[in-house]
């Protein structure tokens, strides 16, 4: 459950995060400027720009599967600065967490998580991707989803959600 | 688990949205404007205010709990327009999630779950959660975060995120 709860939704999430930044390239085409100038744009002067945003969505996405799987993760630099590098990085993490399978995540619920910055603190599997890997990874999505909007790009929840899975 | 995946974790969160907004009315008092302003604030003027927001984050978690549970939930009729009319929604709301047990949640997982707009078509128990609760709730928190952070309130992810359940 943890893994149906995490990588397939982050790395479906990571592709309507393409299809956002995709309609920011034709707004930014049909209005005459370049693309790159919004991947640095943010909300507050002191909160992270675009390409941050997602940076730190790809990298909660990537370090989720990682953690709770107990491999070590694909480094990425964070030297970013254009579209087509961020795009690049986007579609290496999607393929990153396709490369998971459910079996991979046996223990993981109880399995003892930390990062650094924790000071040998650790939270659960399960805690972590409740309290931590979720919010944190929606956190980032959404913020970079505002940054667009702001910016006139014309996107709506529906592509921020993506297919929802039907029945009838 | 799809119980401790959404009400607690949504109780927590509303949570800390009142930390949130008590910032926000901490820093309108400073600056000498009224907080309840702000409660029309936008990001982008085709898009939800941030009272609509928040009122959208409470519907989200009440009827999650409300139909995985198979429960009529309690209406509220969207006529906030104060902080303390507001305050009360999300209180209330509090109240309801915390009214809920695990035990509610049996058989949650394949209950078929519609709604109107749905026109007839429905999601399991499951993929609501993962593919419509989780993202939808996390998204109008964030983006009334985002609308008090463009404001000018000092708020930081750590606000948002609330305490994390370390263990030494």
């Amino acid at each position: 459950m943890l893994y149906e709860l995490t990588l397939p939704q982050f790395s479906k999430t990571l592709k309507n995060l393409l299809n956002l930044l995709d309609k920011g390239v034709k707004h930014a085409e049909a209005k005459k400027f370049e693309f790159d100038v919004l991947l640095q744009a943010r909300l507050a002067p002191d909160q992270f720009n675009l390409i941050r945003q997602i940076q730190i969505a790809c990298d909660t996405a990537k370090l989720c599967g990682a953690r709770l799987a107990n491999k070590e993760a694909p480094t990425h630099p964070d030297t970013e600065k254009t579209y087509s590098e961020i795009k690049s990085r986007i579609e290496s993490v999607i393929q990153y967490l396709n490369s998971f399978t459910s079996q991979d995540f046996n223990g993981a619920e109880d399995r003892h998580i930390s990062q650094p910055r924790w000071e040998g603190k650790y939270l659960t599997g399960k805690e972590f991707v409740i309290h931590h890997a979720v919010p944190n990874f929606y956190f980032h999505v959404t913020t970079a989803y505002s940054i667009l909007r702001h910016n006139g790009v014309d996107i709506g929840k529906k592509d921020y959600l993506g297919e929802l899975p039907y029945k009838k």
